[in-house]
């Protein structure tokens, strides 16, 4: 039993409003020193067996075709230990 | 200048019903050997400055007020090296 965390994040050439929304309303509340903020999602798999290279395989074509769209968005996997 | 980066994750006892959703789906789409699927969201949160201490109680305070529900969502901040 192993744990895959797929992070997807918006290219970076496309624009990310819901990141310039957080990144614009920090110093109305107080937050000075970020320049910029951009959001994305964290896809936690979990396995049945270990994370193998066939699991990690499979985990990558799942992102491919299921958790991100990869004409707008990127993504990496990365085992949790 | 430092990114870093803020994972918001629903707390375990929260029903995920987008990480259930995509769970069921898998088998549909011929992957198998994943017991469960979480989602949850990911910033990356880049600093005009380097990520000292003062910087990072700075994020911690953001994600707390900002970025997470804490009565529902746990977060975990680290720096992208």
């Amino acid at each position: 039993m192993a744990r895959v965390i797929v992070d997807v994040m918006l290219k970076p050439e496309i624009l990310d409003p819901q990141g310039q929304a957080i990144a614009r309303a920090l110093p109305r509340l107080g937050f000075s020193g970020v320049s910029d903020v951009r959001q994305g999602k964290r896809f936690e798999v979990e396995l049945d067996g270990p994370a193998d290279e066939a699991a990690l395989s499979d985990v990558r074509k799942m992102a491919e075709t299921l958790l991100a769209n990869t004409v707008i968005e990127d993504f990496t996997i990365h085992v949790e230990s």
